[in-house]
């Protein structure tokens, strides 16, 4: 990013975007790069876009956009065991609204307050399209340190942080689907579906955890039934997950009770940004204890067992649930 | 990036960048983050996006989107001093086309091994807009040793590598423009002009002889006159120009030398990904010496002065040209 000159887009950057660039490295944005220093330790990159009418919707509020563009590369550093360092922001714009503008870099910046993530630099561009927002994140890890996917061994247990299937319930209320109609007389479950849709809680929390913990984590993104068959396969292992103890919300819960969805929507649907972590019996009461320390809900859904196959989801009597789709894919 | 899982998103990405991803540190694309080491060197970050029918044109080649993407921000790295670590990309796409995504690869994994800038990670997300694509490239420099826009000093020579001016042009070809009516009994020239637009040709084999002589460095991409604006304006100098000595193509010199465009247009141009240097008198002939065995070419063109005004680009006689405007701006 570059400041001082005189273009609109430099104005724009100055504006809007300096006042983020609270890091040394990030020379006020008024340099063609930044540097990162990185204290010895590996730098852990993580890169995530988000695309309008795709990822969120136009008439969400700037500042959730930005937060939730942001998020999501929190919470692949928080499930790789790394504290933020900060990031790098390019933006495509159809044009430059003040009002729009000054939401989202006003959302970006609390944001990367509260999870101490600074602005580093990036770039402004137009586009005829959707607004895009593409985040690349960096945190810290000590040297070899970083979780992988591939680390689950059999006997772990699989366990989740938060609720699971919240925001892919979220995103029907604000299409009007069934949930909307099903929920058109309590507002507080519409808003707190969509909320979760809007503005993930990644666990950043809990990532010193994870990496004291963990054998393997992924953040769940695009569907746990999904993400956890990524992380069998990286594993070379399988799972047994005890569905009835899948965490839901009480509005999820209560959708599926009363079968406006079934138990796939949760379990298939995306968005969640929440960790799934395999976990040595011998740390399950270590990592539970930081988690109620950091007020984060965790849950233990089941066991890593031998097994090449994708995972098994089974009912209260044992039965394997046949799901329709794992997770969502962009292709 | 993710593979091993079942989406189309995966198979595209084992399919087409997996291979890319040479780096130990990339983990074949098969986790949620890369690790860079920093070996105790600093690393430099710079993004870049391009986006369809802004920065490229839906018919140019995928080979050479893919070289632009990679090349606009391989220029910022040479510009900053800095040796090639490794880059990661997000791609929106409308769809997965294999013949485009197959060559969009080919030139992208190309470039990465020629630069030895491997692919650590990314995201591919699908879009209904127009095809973007960002990335966020890294390099190392020894601690504190990147070169920044401010360091210029009064006295310093002003150089900049290749020929200025010819990117814009080419682009104007390609809209079927003032420069391809001239140039329509001039094949050869029109393909140097375009091929300057697509495909940059990044000054990294400068880039430890930028770290060794100059005060001041960055790229000029949107326009040599307003880069160096921006230049002067991060040193809080001034400069004179020697306007005859700006190096141009024999193409551009002759569009210039027959009136069909004005010296503006060159140096007001985006696209040139060369280097703007600011070289004390005493560092000039080593700085030369290593751009000759680089067989880069480097162009004297004026003086840093005191002041803080713009720069002054002066004609033969002296006199001071009006330019009508400095750069490309998007907003």
């Amino acid at each position: 990013m570059a400041s001082g000159g005189p273009s609109g887009e430099d104005s724009l950057i100055a504006r809007y975007f300096k006042p983020l660039a609270t890091d040394p490295g990030a020379f006020s944005l008024g340099d063609d790069a930044a540097v990162l220093k990185a204290l010895g330790e590996d730098v852990v990159v993580t890169a995530d876009a988000i695309v309008e009418g795709v990822h969120f919707l136009s008439e969400d509020p700037p500042d959730t956009i930005a937060r939730k563009a942001l998020r999501v590369n929190l919470s692949d550093l928080a499930a790789k065991g790394a504290a933020p360092a900060g990031f790098v922001l390019t933006l495509a714009l159809r044009g430059a609204e003040d009002a729009w503008l000054s939401a989202f870099a006003a959302g970006l910046g609390d944001d990367a307050k509260s999870y101490v993530c600074p602005l580093l630099g990036g770039d402004t561009v137009s586009t005829p399209g959707p607004v895009t927002v593409s985040i690349t994140a960096f945190g810290r890890v000590p040297a070899g340190s970083m979780v992988h996917r591939s680390g689950a061994r059999v006997g772990d247990r699989v366990m989740v942080t938060g609720t699971i299937g919240d925001a892919a319930l979220g995103l029907d209320v604000l299409k009007g689907g069934t949930v909307a109609a099903a929920l058109a007389g309590d507002p507080a479950a519409r808003e707190l579906l969509v909320s979760r849709y809007r503005v993930p809680q990644p666990r950043n929390a809990l990532a010193h955890a994870v990496r004291e913990h963990a054998n393997a984590a992924m953040d769940v993104s695009d569907g746990l039934a999904g993400d956890l068959t990524k992380l069998c396969a990286a594993s070379g292992i399988s799972a047994n997950i005890d569905t009835p103890l899948i965490p839901a919300s009480s509005a999820a819960a209560g959708l599926v009770a009363r079968g406006v969805v079934a138990i796939d929507t949760l379990i298939s649907g995306g968005d969640d940004y929440e960790l799934l972590c395999a976990v040595p019996q011998a740390h399950c009461a270590a990592f539970e204890a930081e988690a109620r320390r950091a007020e984060v809900a965790l849950t233990s859904i089941g066991t890593i067992i031998e097994g090449n196959g994708p995972p098994r989801f089974l009912s209260a009597e044992g039965a394997e649930l046949a799901l329709r789709r794992l997770s969502y894919s962009h292709f």
